[in-house]
């Protein structure tokens, strides 16, 4: 299905019919899952736009059930996640994460300026907005050593997902000038993570249980095509030292995206009230590398790629940590600046019953009505279990 | 299909004639993996492998088709791999590991011995037996600062693999006692790494192009069923500190398997060579933690299982470093003594033309004619590419 102003329009409808995707099997259009589309590539996704368009010309002329109301849809995961690869490409927050766990060394890594620092997460567990998000245990050290807790340090990392819609042969890595041609479109992404559980446990083969309980996306994938009026250099275009050959790209690679951290405790709910902007950020000043410097990293080993790959980008952050950060961790600035909300009530960490809401878009003034909107991805804290 | 003697049997075809796994739907013997069959849960798996069992009593009895000699078959992956974590649970492997590359510290993380640590792998580049491994590229730290190589430090890790059957639902932990009834059979696993791009990269988010190119695994699932007699308790029985409760298991947890490491190089090949033994070692005495502990670990922060998942243990390595190690890591010490092959060459890590053969068993007196065989991994390195 394609999101069209209040509607959802069913593509197999449409197929059905001789409107869209001519020769392309009617089984890419009854799949719950984006994926046979995504194999298509370019010119396949690229022909479906186009016929949609034309046909979308003049919607009163569909036949009935083309169009479903968008608040009588069940929306789901977009696409079937084959590997998850979540990143660290954002400048500002590598740095402040450093600062603030390391602070007698540098920030950075030795490594972060020279490759995009990558790990593989939990495919089973990338959810679709709106899915509850059940505190998760993990082992957290204590004055008589560890215990199985319920992490007090739950926290959020805005990302923007991309997903891979041509996949790559074993063996092959993927040339950074073609990296883009890999990709289908972006999501908003939203990386729980519970910082205790992490503290004890990535040593030293990284984060496992303090990242893999959820990892919530955005309902519908905007295309890179939608999205390619708003490539900018950004941050990505001013890299110091220059990355090696394999990684390094003239062309603007990021997009000028506009995205917001909005947070609704269960006293704002009961009393009526929205959501509170925590934090504002631009995508093109946070991240220093880029989706098709993730790519040609990640397959500069040989490694396949899979139509349906999720990348995320690592948190955006912007400079200023206290009104543009991607985390409460950053926000809270290791939970010693409590972060205070409209009605009087202060967050270090998410607590039980907080909504978090990301918002996102290109083209507008503010992210409330962009003229390419990512749409939300939205998550509620429930309280651990048993 | 399974495999029978020097045949392949083609379930398919006993199923059609209704001698094997009456009431299951046909097209869960016609999937070109087992997933559809894990999804049927023990009960499932049992009557199909009782059904065969009786079948198999009067082979010659059996259609034309249902038999296939096993050298005419051409083998693929057995499971679709949904998220691969892959294990350090080796008691001896992670000890040389800190000896080797921490030498002024303690061997092992405050965190090794209160939970299995682990990361999650590329599940996209998990191969069959035979699979050609080409030599990674990666970035490598020289003096005037890294470059993209060739790994020079090409490593196998000796592991056992075990497969997910029952999935588990998201937000609900799978109790330890409970964790052997989601776990469907074992593979031998060979978890390829690059020392050289691991030593850069890994920080802070754990191993990623060092890993990703290639996980080679066996054809052939030998179900827990099978090895359900060979159970033992081994080093896990003796963990100390005893774990928290989540992961406390009293009845034995390890199989009583014995597995080595064969090593055939391009010379010993032309010669009309064999594989030599570089190392022999016993699952039940290096693992400490074991794959239940895995399961209820992982999904102790409600994260959730999917049938075709993949557990590697860990690399399995006895307490002589020399004779018993499953990397070259440890056999030749951090490349600082060499290994001696019988014809004469010597290996730090792994060269251009080498072929590594993983083999391992139950129940016999050696690993060729062990009672319960779990078959083979093998993978031969060609050169980097481009």
């Amino acid at each position: 299905v394609v999101a069209f102003e209040d509607d959802v329009v069913d593509l197999a409808v449409l197929h059905g019919i001789g409107l869209v995707g001519d020769g392309i099997d009617p089984a890419v259009f009854c799949s719950p899952h984006l994926n046979a589309l995504l194999a298509q590539g370019p010119e396949g996704w690229r022909a479906v736009r186009r016929d949609l368009r034309r046909a979308l010309l003049d919607p009163g002329a569909l036949p009935a059930g083309a169009l479903v109301p968008l608040d009588q849809a069940r929306l789901a995961l977009p696409v079937a996640v084959g590997d998850f690869v979540d990143g660290y490409g954002g400048l500002h927050h590598a740095t402040n994460m450093g600062r603030i766990l390391r602070p007698d060394g540098p920030p950075l890594q030795p490594n972060w300026r020279h490759l995009p620092v990558s790990y593989h997460g939990r495919a089973a567990t990338v959810v679709p907005s709106g899915t509850p998000i059940v505190r998760p245990r993990g082992q957290v050290m204590g004055e008589d050593g560890p215990h199985l807790v319920p992490t007090a340090r739950l926290d959020i990392e805005l990302e923007v997902g991309c997903v891979v819609g041509v996949g790559s042969e074993l063996g092959r890595p993927v040339p950074i000038d073609a990296a883009a041609d890999h990709l289908f479109g972006v999501v908003l992404l939203n990386d729980w993570s519970a910082r205790d559980v992490q503290a004890f446990e990535y040593q030293p083969l990284g984060p496992f249980l303090a990242k893999s309980f959820a990892t919530s996306v955005s309902h519908w994938v905007v295309t890179l095509d939608a999205l390619e009026p708003y490539l900018v250099g950004g941050l990505a275009a001013a890299q110091e030292p220059a990355p090696l050959p394999y990684l390094r790209r003239l062309q603007p690679a990021l997009w000028d995206l506009q995205l917001e951290v909005c947070l609704q405790t269960a006293a704002m709910r009961a009393a009526g009230q929205g959501p509170a902007v925590l934090s504002r950020t631009s995508f093109a000043e946070s991240m220093y590398w880029s989706a098709v410097q993730q790519v040609a990293h990640a397959t500069a080993n040989g490694a396949a790629l899979r139509p349906g790959d999720l990348f995320g980008s690592g948190t955006v952050s912007g400079p200023d940590d206290r009104h543009q950060a991607g985390s409460l961790m950053e926000l809270s600035w290791g939970a010693s600046r409590p972060v205070e909300l409209p009605n009087g009530e202060t967050r270090t960490f998410l607590e039980d019953g907080d909504t978090v809401v990301l918002r996102g878009g290109c083209g507008g003034t503010d992210q409330v009505a962009p003229t390419v909107a990512l749409g939300e991805v939205a998550g509620t804290i429930v309280p651990a279990q048993g």
